[in-house]
């Protein structure tokens, strides 16, 4: 029942470093991966350990695809910010606290002899949601990846919003409640991350439980275990109220944010992605959930856009980011662009 | 004492269609205002009327340049929106009540014989700042625009950015206080407009007079007059304690939006422009206003976006519609791009 799907040279590495973990994958010209190898990042130890582990993922991928490394055309690089993107540094990433500092490019193009980009993780992820998930038919779209945080990537007409200071698409950080707003672990007020990350759904479940609100989970509390995003996405699945009412004043507030962005962006597609997705379509609170951002984005947006954008959820879930970085290769190196369509063809629309 | 400056072909007419007026000017090659005209929109009458007070005013304005029609490379059209900018049409713009669904660009372009690009109006005004004002400079660039409404323009590498519904850098309408906020004459809730445009300054200003505040502007109500942003402006430049505290609060707030613009958008430079710009540098609560706002941003914003972003007073004044319209179609059909870049060099920085 297996098709044979001929490989599509030339062939590229995509790289997605996290704090916890390193994914590689080999993946084609077609942005099919061939391959995925995953380490343990190892991030409390000098970079060079990473990038140790990191070379030795890469070359167990490349084994597992059935290629070589001289078949390998570039690579990929994606990892967390604050970085300088251009300059293929990391400057003060929060997850990877000894790499401040480091020129990872130079350092993974030395080690694996191949042309590397550098991109930011979330953007990664929105370019491999662009190129072959979701919004592979899409002119552009604006991708949402909810997990510890709240992350954003931008892609227009095949070009990363990479921003003049390697902070485009942090719109996790943009301001949706400016007066009395919530305060997010990293001090800041109101900002749609202080909602509607995994860590700010706990905090919300918690201090609701606190509070006294009746909830299942009240017995994860007293039997001294951890309340996580999946135990909350679980029990709103089950049924219980307090879950579901965090889950959808969740979603209430993505609708709110995605509004900004399309008043902002105005792409033709906003997806949803990261860990925090609540099943997607399979479980009854994953469609709940998409709904409930639907309801507000047609609340509050201009009918245009609340009619024509389509939202939806991403599709690639953890392997988004190593392939969305393979991609930013292939544009990078070989002009190659998602759409197809050359410089020329996207510029100066105006 | 005045230097003769030789002007640079091939020449542009610009067109900056309002609600109540048409200000048409001819733009050299290097953005250089050559003559200003200004008629009356008179938009309660059938748009062919409009078309032709257009007409007329770009007769007159190319008359008084020096210049003859055949020396008139293209037409930019500045509008504003509802509108579908790809198609040249108008489709509900709110302050063009009879122009509804009216294929302006190929009306205008017939009547003139000329190449004509359409262009959102705040897209316009952002582009010509970005050619050739406050912005020129700047890699990229966001434009708030204060006035009856809060318009914006956000210019990314030369590239305007429309939208995929031409309602890109609508950022007015971002919301920045989800629960609780101001409602805006459109009937939205808590969106940045519903506080910063002239119309809402104006309404908290007869607010908080009706609720008993002390100001030297209670005066103006009782004598049966307007309280207009200009009016609030001077009282504020007067040292009334209301007015400026109201203006105080809508730099605030125009600064938390800012924050969100940067970390989306992350652009070299914002510009804030419009009528409603309390006079600039030039006297003590403009100078106060800017402060207000980048003390804002410095207290919300990341630190590198924060401390490099360029923030400052727009620069053509009324002019930047109609000279950013001209430089659309300077862009449009010579390939001529206000950094000089062309489309390859800008594309694909992933």
């Amino acid at each position: 029942m297996t098709s044979r799907i001929q490989t599509q040279p030339p062939f590229f590495i995509g790289v997605d470093v996290g704090g916890t973990t390193i994914k590689v994958g080999v993946v084609d010209d077609n942005g099919r991966s061939l391959s995925k190898c995953v380490v343990p990042t190892e991030a409390k130890q000098p970079p060079e350990i990473g990038v140790a582990n990191l070379e030795r993922c890469v070359r167990d991928a490349v084994q597992q695809s059935g290629l070589t490394m001289d078949d390998m055309h570039s690579v990929g690089l994606a990892t967390p910010g604050t970085m300088d993107i251009a300059a293929g540094m990391l400057l003060t990433p929060g997850n990877l606290p000894t790499w401040h500092g480091f020129p990872i490019r130079q350092h993974v193009a030395n080690q694996l002899q191949k042309p590397t980009v550098l991109q930011n993780d979330a953007n990664a992820a929105a370019f491999g949601e662009f190129w072959v998930g979701t919004a592979h038919d899409a002119p552009s779209a604006v991708m949402w990846t909810l997990g510890t945080g709240v992350g954003c990537g931008i892609i227009i007409h095949d070009v990363v919003i990479e921003g003049q200071h390697s902070h485009g698409g942090e719109s996790g950080h943009m301001i949706v409640q400016m007066d009395g707003g919530r305060r997010n672990v990293d001090g800041r007020h109101g900002t749609l991350e202080a909602y509607c990350s995994a860590t700010a759904l706990v905090k919300r479940c918690r201090e609701a439980i606190e509070a006294g609100a009746d909830s299942s989970l009240r017995a994860t509390l007293d039997a001294g275990q951890e309340i996580t995003a999946k135990l909350i996405a679980d029990a709103a699945e089950a049924g219980d109220e307090l879950a579901d009412r965090l889950v959808m004043d969740t979603a209430r507030i993505l609708g709110v944010a995605t509004v900004s962005i399309m008043h902002t962006i105005n792409p033709s597609m906003i997806l949803i992605g990261g860990a925090m997705t609540f099943g997607r379509h399979d479980n009854i609170i994953g469609r709940r959930f998409l709904q409930r951002v639907k309801d507000e984005i047609h609340t509050r947006a201009f009918p245009i856009p609340a009619a024509k954008t389509r939202i939806d959820y991403a599709s690639l879930g953890g392997d988004a980011g190593y392939i969305g970085a393979a991609g930013c290769a292939r544009q990078r190196f070989t002009g190659k662009t998602p759409s197809g369509a050359t410089a020329e063809q996207h510029a100066y629309p105006c």
